[in-house]
């Protein structure tokens, strides 16, 4: 693998280059971008020059880092161009409508790192963000992909689209929602609330440009994985009008083993 | 106000003491706790010795930080035995049950400082604990005792012992199950949850022997709280599954004026 190009050189993309470089990858490094991104980009050492995706598309790779609507566009463009890249993959949120976007491609692997942090951007970009994280994939990734993949420390999963999207909606969506929700029923009363308040409606505060794609893109699966966590609230709920102070105390250990 | 009994010197009693030293309070401060508590307590200048609850009786305020059935059980020992401290104030976390408790006694003002951190007893103990936080009083305390308060930095809000319980239902209480119904759905998947998941799953982390004693006093306003919240989720969940995406972009800008 000698050239790579980064479509959406923002916290993902850019880590995904700073990463690949200190893991010792010697060959060009490409990204598609605003000018004013590959600007910062190029200072930065993520990669050497802002390509279209046309010339983007003849890398050895081709890595999506768009948010999931901007994956999708970008596939169904270089299905329809009849560009025909070697290899593609991505990092996007959701897996089922990418990988169903992906059809007409030669070789796509959708992939998802489980990794991230609350700022967002290619200024925010760092080496290690996926050292020690998860990276889930829809397929098995080609050998030099995965090889560099572990190289920047992430350790691969396969899981169908659908066991994706599902395990995802249960780790990430629901929580997101539930965090909103308790933000906006709290909402006058915040300031009577301390430290476990605070980390429980932290979450509200994401920027819902990411939120209104990956709620559009996997609806069915977050709307099971809330009726799970419903289910759970209810129990517990429960448990407080009738004393049970068993269901109580079991669910303060649910982290021990 | 020449001196000060503090019952229960954990992280809030211990906290107490020293913000009243830094804020300049001069009399004696003596506490009622383990001798191994009492011990640590001394040596960080937080009391100057161990003593009875019958003595600490004797003082001109009496200060109960013990969880809140050490509340009770100190209340009703006082009420039993008839002694008659000058003035009682507490720090438990529910109030209804407290107040109830108290009414034997000459003088009880019930009070709920909302400060915490994660570590507990003594050697948690910083004296701007209270700095720039609520403290909730079920009546208006003797000036002696606001001055001291509001000294150390916080701030007195008067609410009903029942405005109180349903408050703290619906910013600590509830949110706390609610964690702890994510940690259970997740359990087995936790690994592959990022930080936002750790956010929405620390609190289930917390001890229980603290929050049986807040549940098993506040049942119905937990349950209240609750069922406030699961509406929220509720009409978040029917949001995705209609694809309403004026209703979810607003639930992402709760946090917002």
């Amino acid at each position: 693998m000698d050239s790579i190009a980064i479509s959406g050189v923002g916290l993902i993309g850019g880590s995904f280059g700073l990463a690949l470089r200190e893991a010792g990858f010697g060959g060009e490094i490409v990204g598609v971008s605003s000018p004013k991104t590959i600007e910062k980009a190029v200072a930065r050492g993520i990669v050497t020059r802002g390509v279209s995706i046309d010339e983007a598309a003849r890398r050895d790779l081709l890595f999506l880092a768009q948010p999931v609507s901007g994956i999708i566009a970008t596939l169904k463009t270089l299905s329809a161009t009849g560009a025909a890249p070697a290899l593609v993959t991505d990092a996007g949120s959701t897996k089922q409508a990418i990988v169903e976007a992906a059809q007409g491609l030669p070789l796509f692997v959708g992939g998802h790192p489980m990794a991230g942090k609350e700022l967002r951007g290619v200024e925010a970009a760092e080496a290690h963000l996926f050292r020690g994280r998860p990276w889930l994939m829809t397929s098995e990734p080609p050998p030099a992909l995965r090889h560099w993949i572990e190289a920047i420390g992430a350790t691969i999963t396969l899981l169908t689209p659908l066991e994706h999207d599902r395990l995802v909606a249960l780790v990430s969506h629901a929580p997101q929602l539930i965090s909103n929700a308790i933000a906006a029923a709290t909402r006058d009363k915040r300031s009577f609330g301390g430290p476990g308040l605070e980390s429980m409606t932290r979450l509200s505060r994401s920027s819902y440009d990411i939120w209104s794609d990956i709620l559009s893109t996997n609806p069915k699966e977050v709307v099971a994985a809330l009726d799970q966590i419903l289910d759970e609230i209810s129990r517990l709920r429960d448990g407080v009008a009738k004393g049970d102070t068993e269901v109580l105390k079991a669910s303060f250990s649910a982290d021990s083993p």
